[in-house]
């Protein structure tokens, strides 16, 4: 406890760039269905969806300091992700904290506690994922650590990974990993595009993905 | 498990038609208080109000493979209900497949598991009722069973019943009650309707229903 | 039980449109962190914020003839807050009463149970902040108390306290101690105004509240 | 609502002694994995094991009046299952009714509610599952039904089913297959009996099951 | 915050004595179903049964200073009552602390958050009714309060008041009450007394109280 | 998907049985408040107490074919810790298992899901801390991998790390720091012993740590 690690690498701008027009489903399912937060991280208004690096943060429960101390790590672009060390639904952020972040550029805040001002928040559409909202303030009393790793939500996420967050929850992608995983989920959107016009005609899966021989030697009976 | 019933009866369409004018809470208070499906059963958005006939499903635990064998037993205005046989909250549905099934004329989905593609559906106005949106993805790997009666949120239903969902949550209205159903919730809504206008000029329910005698009898006191 | 109590001290009306303008999460810590409502009570509509003095409701489980009671006691810009004896997702409320309730000047409800017709109360725009949204209904048939102590989602409410709500949740504020409160959190929306500005110029709150010293005489290490 | 059904037809009484040596896990793999109640059914104490004919009860919530009124149908060996028609943790039962109900050689209580004076119920070792422990009393005001069929705990169960439940959980049978499930249940025994000298002497369930060719064709890879 | 009332009034000893042998649901009952703390305060192993005079801290969040203090506070037959200001499952309280307490005759410990030491609190028998078990420990860094009004679990407690605990949950009786309550259980336990013999020979609630011309005047239906 | 990794680096036997001496909360608190998994762990009987080095699964969501797999892997003295890739609570463990980890002098199982057979295991005395109780099976029909870095209830646990598990719950130690843990951790037992016998005597927290001064700093008043 108690370490700022201040240089951090990140994956391509592009690359990012891209991952964010994929979307967590997509991006999921790409890298082999791992890197997905529980899904009790929840987007505190619709419509929000961003990539970014991870800025990470291990706080003390129902102590926000870190969050000022991460706020000067931050490059445009990043996104806060914050773990606690025991588990807290108590508010830690709030709208002067984003004006803060907002004003270096930060992406969004994804924290596996409380966050309050929501209708302020929503009003600047700032993005956050948070497993809760709550008035109940913090503190500013005991050290924790940024850009260390952390297990976030159930998730294992190291500073600089790719966060990809809309509103069907968040999903890590390991920095190293991010070109291939965009690389896959384009394919995958190139294939749902083809496969979206057949099933918009009124073709059934059942032949586009030719399972009824195999339903049938499963044993599947109709009635 | 591994049967598929093809043909199943429905209630008449002007009765189904009716029931989703009613909405949940009137449907619910008409048929005698029975019939809802658990609270934790949400919409993906507000302001979704359906009746429709049920085509079930009974599905294993995350494996959608059944969703594509239902699609085939879709008549237009059905909704699709799907009860895994254990507790899971993966995504067994998203936008391709709402798109395979509003090509079929399907008026939406109830399942007491996890959806993805939220925004999508959204953009979409495909009606969903779920228990949970997570991006986590399902395979097509077991057999389970189509029109045949689940359980499903706490509530037994059989093929061809009513579903009526809104931002209340969701009922079914057994096929053969429906007809006196649809009657009775027409009373309570004319009913209703007098009461509103009473209501709204300021009339106390105290008055409106006479309460304040048997009030007394019981023994409130007012101090 | 079966007791109401007719005449309640109220706190005054401007002190109360002021604290509606601080909000929750201000006014929450203006008044030492106490008074929360648990974090479970969550508005059924975004936007919502008001301040009111609480009429109070005790009630049975699953049984609301207690809030017919109440309208009687409500003068205009009260809000009605109910706890159940016994816990309870039971839906309460709905837009009869919301009718009712509007016609006598009422400006909410914050109930620790379930309430139905959402998308009627919606488009009435009738705050309500509730545990449940729930479609069973509930019955008229035994007595509980208006205008008694109670405590309601972990915080003790006495009649004549102001409730403040908003979309961060509920707070309430003991009727004597409201001025100050007001006091308190209007001095603390003048300093949040001042560095709002400075965060939004770029600076850090590292900066802002002089920080640095304390957490390196904590041992904060940059690496 | 309101009626009591008073003659049931039960399985055969060697056909229940039998499903009670076999215990839930092994009847619930027997019968296909249906039939089993969600996993917060949990008994009030460690070792109680029975397999007994369902007398059910559909009972208002936080009333337990139609308890009563069952225990005069209860025949020796019979187990009561109560579901509430909504939600309630209230305390339904406890040590004066459990006394009436040994009188009447009851086999134990299935309710998805509230149980209390657990002390005196583990003294008695009167066997209980249930949802929650809460020493809350309920009321005797409202009808409900015995012997009617009902959805306990998300599962389907009719008056005269065979219910059995030990320290797993608690799992349904319907009467008319209860022969049949005892028969596969014993199989299933058998088989697991010759399983156990050879997993207990140290072979691998790798070799029992001859697993290792799938596992080879699926692509695992040893390291 | 940061206030120590050091002298407050007790109940008399006989009349705490009296209530620790009727037990939770009896007393609960006898004071009109009111003071029950909610169902998740659970003992941390079976048996224990108490009634004793509350030593109330208000604490803040994972910060178990405030326990240190109240010690001093404790007579022999007290029992502290600890709630959180924020929610918390961290483990405020082992061994080390057990050890302490019952120094002082200390009989239990009531508390909304966590505890650890499960093990060896088992076997000194020193009783606590909990939110959770944690290993998870805290800080001593900020005041909170000794011999508050605080609110536990939802119920209001008041230092001074007794406090009834056994393993069907946690009651709480105000201290003006106790003597009343105290004459109201034991009658209720008379009158149990009676009843049980009634029921062990056989005979029915229905008959015991006379349910049967009430049950037909409601309408219920034998078939 | 779909490695096993055979060879797998453990630490000392010795410093793993003193880890096991100390139990869950003091290695916790020796390793700074670190490596505690989520609380909902707990052991499914009474009194177990191990220290183990971790053979880890990551499972397919009901599908326990893998634990079969990871038995060959398994040395004496190894526990199996399993994370589904998806939230399971079904049963993927019972007594047929067991007696094959048993003969293989396996330690115990810490598992993210469902165990059932729970009469046999505690009659065996085969340690189990698992989230849920459940009867229903799984299936072997996806491949997972073992002795992979896992995941497991918010804790990251790599192949030979050492878990210790007791009543408290269950906590992970590097295996690299698990020297140094155990060196803290008999250090601060030693610690401990000494303040037992001073609090056993009576004497207060406040006075045995010198908190007085420092509670009269921040302001603590005594009225």
């Amino acid at each position: 406890m108690g370490v700022v690690v201040q240089n951090i690498e990140r994956a391509d701008a592009a690359v990012i760039a891209g991952l964010a027009e994929c979307g967590v489903a997509t991006v999921h399912e790409a890298q082999g269905r791992k890197g997905l937060l529980a899904s009790y991280m929840r987007p505190i208004y619709s419509g929000a969806r961003i990539a970014a690096s991870a800025v990470t943060i291990s706080a003390p429960p129902c102590d926000n300091w870190m969050i000022h101390v991460a706020v000067e790590q931050v490059k445009p672009g990043d996104v806060i992700v914050l773990a606690p060390t025991s588990p807290s639904d108590a508010g830690y952020f709030g709208e002067l904290l984003a004006t803060s972040l907002r004003a270096r550029g930060c992406a969004g805040l994804v924290i596996e506690a409380g966050v309050r001002d929501i209708r302020e928040l929503t009003e600047m559409q700032f993005p956050v994922w948070s497993k809760a909202v709550c008035a109940q303030g913090t503190v500013k009393a005991t050290l924790g650590s940024v850009n260390v790793p952390i297990v976030c939500a159930g998730a294992a996420i190291d500073p600089g990974d790719v966060i990809v967050a809309d509103d069907d929850g968040v999903c890590v992608v390991r920095r190293a990993e991010a070109p291939a995983v965009l690389e896959a989920a384009k394919k995958r959107l190139a294939n749902e595009e083809a496969k979206r016009a057949r099933f918009a005609s009124g073709e059934l899966g059942l032949d586009i993905y030719d399972m009824r021989p195999k339903l049938a030697a499963m044993g599947l009976k109709y009635v």
